[in-house]
């Protein structure tokens, strides 16, 4: 599958190409499994009873209610039950690998097969660093993350909702939001999900970056909708899906889960319904538009039975993520789960272990797409500056394992031995200077200081140094090109939005000067 | 495989057995492969090449000199070459599975197949606590460190050097550590390995708790030894090899490799060596005694190339410990690595990290024994009693994943879709009600509070957190039963020969009172 699906236009960049190309990873290692080919085919006959027996509920959406009774099922009120052969059809439909554009054609993205996506964190009201600690997101915080997402190696999206502004206007912060995605970076970004015309304004600003035909082809965007669970998706998410899959944009149908309260507290039947409620997004969109790209998604969580509280890296969290990552690739979807999460309020070793803990299961899931894959704390609820930065080594480190191992003769060494010989150490021998800059994943944020050392320079824990790691990151900043021509269509398209929003007038339509 | 090996004696054993009982895990999931069956076939012959034509080194203990040449080894010097045939025919007669004594014969270890147990930190020269800070270790903290060991549900051993007991006499210290193994816990212990006396001196303890002949039915200890890579052992290793596997007690047979140092800067080549290594120690002990149970053995590190300091936790050490369980499952034997290991001076962000990269990729992959489960800081410097603590939640919640998904029609709690319905939480179900004090894992350590709440309790990181956790843990201990005979009989060993060490005599024999 070829990620460079156009010729670029201008010679900056071109230049620009070479300092910010993404490269999603390419992971061929076998992954993990945790159900047998026949459990399997448990979760799926499982799942095929939820939606053909207890069926699902569409709330205060009645187009698509009416759409699902179109195309077979059968419907009551706002419930909804379809059996196997008429979901199974609709969702067989959905393509198995595409690829969203960016803005920078030499960041666009493959999705699905071996590919590896990382996208920052989506949605948090908060941010928080360590000198001003915790509070309420900001538009500047939101440019921010999107500078900190460019500037990242690791990071292979701009994103979405990097944090809420909460200092813009609800009706109209998903422009501004737009805006700073798409000038301040050249990587995809994600459309707006919060109501059906900021799913339309999305689809336009994508039309005027890259061509109205352009992203009926390849995508110009990605979004995340989660089911409202158990077996429930709302009017807000089923209408901008409606949009999105009208205009041949792709979702991420994510089920969002606290296992224990929204799902049983067992992990067969958390998994069954997770994979009712993700086939049954994916069956929408193609009923809308079949042949629609869409991702199989899977976020889970559990209670503390104790308390109530949501678990990030449990082992339960993991098992239902690998056992996610089966279902997908039973149906050959795309497979969108995990990220560096944690329950902890700050980078602490709580929140190490615990993003440690899910990351790696997310590579080893052979997960495709990767939200929250940088900045996540307190279960979603902060967007943090040095959270992000430390997220960034295990992206890395991520990057470097699904390489696995090499076995030519060169990785044998046989010279090296030669040369060194029982006893004696390998640092000054040929091989290793022709290997040395290369060998090993090199640290940013982590520090191999030992005590002495890292007593002299201060005793820095790993959370301060990730606050200077950001602010120098910060500082290097230079937006990547975007021609006038394109800024000023975009700008011009918003303020004639923010004008309707602000006179409560009806959207009208916009023709992007690109076709 | 049963671990239950004998009955017990007394009542009061009886009774704590109830209490103290450890569980090792049971192992059941697919593991995590790196290499294909072409790749394990690539790396076992690297490695042969490896020993019969670039060979190893034996130094200063030509003992094991003798007895490679007399089983058909070339020997020129220190330096041994073995062929294929030859080291093979050695390597098959080790069992690969078997079963460590505990005092406590609920605590009884098996090891091997797919078994699991959990071993604290070994050898640190510092200790940490968060009010004093690192400090060299003494012996109390060596107490403190089998208190926590034995008041550890997860943690299956009492384990070996906790940490060097700094403030007594070098040659005396192993008595003093065996006498704390054994008396504190009723579970199993690591013999000494700092001299060949004190391997005897270890025996001979054993033996007084379990009897002389039972030791050699079913070894009444554990050890673990490093070849002095690259291709090396040294006198102390073999040594104290020399002593056990005459004795018919296990060896793990770790190569200790600083990867980019210690062997090539590619991970095939060091794969290779680490292979070669592992299976050179075990051909002797093999050679020595055959049948002698023992352990394949990985522990790998790299060298950050610029600094030349330890990282661990790296994506390439992950790489080399799969590789390496699957290299013992090809040979059939037991499997040795992992561990919480960190580069990290405290329990920060990173060694949580770090810790959970490597703890779990320990599990998956299949590995047997895991020394430096708990507590282990700065490339083991430092046994940390908050990263204790914390590493526990790990272990517990390795304990909870190696259980998979259970797939029963309980499991898939179709009465709780019933009673709920799509869009009603579960958390008052009939089916939650049945399973929701044992549905999820348990934290101990780690805290699931909201931020207001966490605030309101004072801000405590984990790092905070874990130090009240261990000084409860240490107040709560209770010494388990150990009867009087035997207690007496081990101190007057243990007087025994600190007055031959102190005078300079030679090392006498003990006939214990068992047999």
């Amino acid at each position: 599958m070829s990620t460079r699906i156009r010729p670029s236009r201008r010679r900056d960049e071109q230049q620009n190409r070479a300092l910010t190309a993404v490269q999603p990873l390419l992971n061929t290692l076998p992954l993990v499994t945790v159900l047998s080919e026949e459990g399997v085919q448990a979760i799926h006959r499982a799942s095929m009873r939820l939606l053909s027996d207890v069926g699902m509920l569409i709330v205060d959406y009645p187009p698509a209610l009416e759409i699902f009774r179109q195309h077979g099922a059968k419907i009551e009120g706002e419930r909804v039950w379809i059996d196997e052969d008429t979901l199974m059809h609709f969702v067989r439909q959905a393509p198995s690998t595409f690829t969203v554009q960016a803005r920078n054609p030499a960041n666009n993205l493959p999705i699905g097969g071996n590919h590896c996506v990382f996208a920052p964190i989506y949605g948090p009201p908060f941010v928080s660093d360590y000198q001003r600690g915790r509070r309420v997101s900001t538009m500047a915080d939101f440019h921010n993350f999107a500078k900190l997402s460019q500037m990242s190696q690791d990071i292979h999206l701009a994103g979405g909702v990097l944090c809420e502004p909460n200092d813009l206007d609800n009706n109209e912060r998903h422009l501004d939001m737009l805006l700073g995605l798409i000038t301040l970076s050249d990587k995809a970004f994600m459309g707006s999900v919060t109501h059906i015309n900021n799913a339309r304004d999305s689809i336009t600003m994508g039309e005027i970056v890259f061509g109205k035909q352009s992203i009926r082809q390849n995508p110009g965007m990605i979004m995340t909708v989660n089911a409202s669970s158990p077996l429930r998706y709302d009017d807000r998410m089923f209408s901008v899906v409606h949009a999105y899959a009208e205009a041949g944009q792709p979702c991420l149908f994510t089920p969002f889960i606290i296992a224990g309260a929204m799902s049983p507290s067992t992990m067969a039947a958390t998994v069954a319904q997770l994979n009712a409620e993700a086939l049954f997004g994916i069956c929408f969109a193609q009923m809308v538009n079949p042949g629609c790209p869409a991702v199989y998604g899977s976020f889970l969580a559990n209670i503390d039975m104790k308390s109530g509280a949501p678990c990030f890296g449990t082992p339960e969290n993991n098992l239902a993520m690998f056992a996610g990552g089966q279902m997908a690739r039973y149906y050959k979807l795309p497979y969108r789960s995990g990220g560096n999460f944690t329950a902890s309020r700050i980078p602490d070793a709580q929140a190490g272990y615990e993003s440690a803990t899910t990351m790696w299961a997310t590579m080893q899931a052979g997960t495709n797409f990767v939200l929250h894959a940088a900045g996540w704390l307190e279960g979603g609820l902060i967007a943090s500056y040095e959270k992000f930065v430390l997220d960034l080594e295990i992206c890395a480190m991520a990057a470097r394992y699904v390489k696995g191992i090499s076995l030519t003769d060169e990785d044998f060494a046989w010279d090296a031995y030669e040369e060194a010989g029982p006893g004696k150490h390998f640092l000054g021998t040929a091989h290793t200077m022709r290997h040395y800059t290369t060998a090993f994943h090199q640290h940013k944020a982590f520090s191999m200081d030992n005590y002495e050392k890292w007593e002299e320079e201060g005793s820095v824990d790993s959370y301060k140094k990730a606050y200077g790691i950001w602010q120098k990151m910060l500082r290097d900043y230079e937006a990547p090109p975007l021609d006038e021509a394109t800024r000023d269509e975009l700008h011009a398209f918003a303020a004639h939005r923010r004008a309707e929003i602000q006179a409560g007038k009806p959207r009208s339509g916009w023709e992007s000067s690109k076709q």
